[in-house]
């Protein structure tokens, strides 16, 4: 980082202190004037603009959103509540894109973090209504319906994004969690694996694709009636050891196990390594499949299979789904279902 | 999720038409009760406190802090300037933290992400200063100068977190880039490693780190004058591919490697994994070390080696020091070292 270019002792007065009259003071110009060259700059001289331009540097003159938005009703913010944004969260490419097209259009995202305290949730919406933002983006799962019916009850735009089951409060965009379980116990049957097993989380989603997983695996014969898939269930957030673990617990209940299916890559990356630990080879002997196209899917030993959804389109048809909502020009209960895809790599 | 609990014919209106008198009519109380059962729900009675509540349910109020932030020059928001948000972003725990501390403390954190085009940065910078933050945090770098010369001359209290090379605009918490890399030289050579490779991003803070690496193997005498040590760039974000890519280059460069220092536990990973493929013992014949202390890194086969800086330290850290600006408890000029630790395992 650059050094400060000036000694702190002389650093600008706080920015609300400073007015537009100041800025207009030190430019030379009229209020009017450099009121114009701010908004839009098109409209006055390349010399002008400059003027303007180093007075407001100079100053220090932050501009006023909050006395526009007061008197517009818009505020040109979105609020986004994630379950969690630390590094092991599956959202954050989806905020990622969704933050860039809300940017490019003029809008902002304010963040909002569930965190582990469902009691906290409700709290949370309410702080983040206080801001009036023009829209809200559910991204994965809002865990209390206190604060469900409370997002309703505002009819602000909102956007439920991730996953598609239920009815939409507003609107919704995702994929069918049920349905990725389906296609891959379908895929492990095509390819003629007889004994499976389940390494899930405990949370809806990841519980929803094991459940899609076993119905199937039953219609296809390859769970007897009455009887259960070998599974490992572990407390979210997924890590490596969860997988190592689950196929040691697994291996215990069915040693003659050909097939786990993982709730995410970083779990099958797991079972991968505890695999080649143990001395049994991957595809021959054990077929595993993950969930997430992670980063690193595609360059495992071997790569992994998984299912890939498209986060970034997710994020990017979020954001236009909102801002249709709050320009009006979408209605209320459309849901979008961006489907998934099996990605066939080394591991099944 | 829950089934929207009624039909979307007879959502609420927008919340922004419905205004504190229409729930004090609700409730049945007058306009100071209601506005007092909501701003002090402590003063009223328990039945009170629930007509008002139910009022604000049933009318979809929302109550508007922009007006009270226009009277208090205050805001409560802090803006949050991240290079990305995306899923190989290693800055989000130590946002998560700081999203914490700021949550519980009645502040909001809104959300700057640079994305890759530095052109834009002063842009961003700019929509971020007209919301009028309380406060600002720049997580890893402001890369642009003009961006950084702006949020100097606006005077509101910044933490600059992440890295402490140069002089705070502000204050800043973080640790030494330089500092890790001599630290994991001086590692390597008490190891007995003699022959070193170098793995790094070209960004500033990666570079630093192998620079610093460099300077002490130089020293050490693990370097011969005027030589390089085998080093093997790639442009970020760090994939696992570049690990296995980079150990494939930097034998070519010198067969006889003993030894490679990594700047992301990503790409030790690619490295471990490469190496395992081509029959490479480690750490026998190869010692590997890292950068971050993934959560993946214990569980790796062997446990990486590698270096941890505590993020959620560093976030938390970081929103104390900029609440103690805010609130004019400290004064600028402070730099925080919060250190680092070299983490013994099964690769180094």
């Amino acid at each position: 980082m650059a050094p400060a270019s000036r000694p702190l002792s002389t650093r600008a007065p706080a920015s609300t202190s400073v007015t537009l009259a100041d800025v207009a003071k030190v430019a030379g110009v009229s209020k009017i004037t450099a009121s114009r060259a701010l908004a839009n700059p098109d409209i006055v001289s390349a010399e002008t603009r400059k003027r303007v331009q180093d007075a407001v540097v100079q100053t220090g003159y932050v501009p006023n959103m909050l006395a526009g938005a007061l008197r517009s009703q818009r505020t040109r913010l979105i609020a986004c509540l994630v379950p969690t944004i630390g590094s092991g969260s599956v959202f954050m490419d989806a905020v990622q894109s969704l933050t860039e097209v809300l940017k490019a259009a003029g809008y902002q995202v304010i963040l909002g973090q569930r965190g582990y305290d469902v009691s906290q949730e409700e709290q949370l919406v309410e702080a983040l209504l206080a801001r009036r933002p023009d829209g809200l983006v559910l991204m994965g799962t809002v865990r209390s319906d206190a604060a469900r019916r409370r997002l309703q009850s505002t009819g602000i735009p909102l956007v439920e994004a991730w996953d598609i089951s239920g009815e939409p409060v507003d609107t919704m965009v995702g994929f069918s969690h049920r349905k990725v379980g389906a296609a891959t116990a379908r895929y492990l049957h095509q390819k003629g694996r007889k004994r499976l097993g389940v390494i899930t989380t405990g949370e809806p989603r990841g519980a929803q694709r094991g459940q899609g997983f076993l119905e199937t695996a039953r219609r296809l014969g390859l769970v007897d009636k009455g009887t259960e898939l070998p599974t490992w269930r572990f407390a979210a957030p997924s890590r490596m050891r969860h997988g190592r673990e689950g196929l040691a617990n697994l291996l215990q209940q069915q040693p003659e196990l050909d097939a786990v299916y993982c709730s995410t890559d970083l779990i099958a990356l797991g079972v991968l390594t505890e695999a080649r630990a143990r001395g049994i080879e991957v595809p021959q002997q054990l077929a595993i499949v993950g969930f997430g196209d992670a980063d690193f899917a595609v360059d495992t030993d071997p790569p992994l299979t998984t299912v890939r959804v498209d986060s970034v389109a997710l994020g990017r048809r979020a954001a236009e789904m909102l801002m249709a909502r709050i320009e009006g020009t979408a209605e209320p209960g459309q849901v979008v279902d961006l489907g998934f895809q099996v990605i066939e790599r080394g591991t099944a």
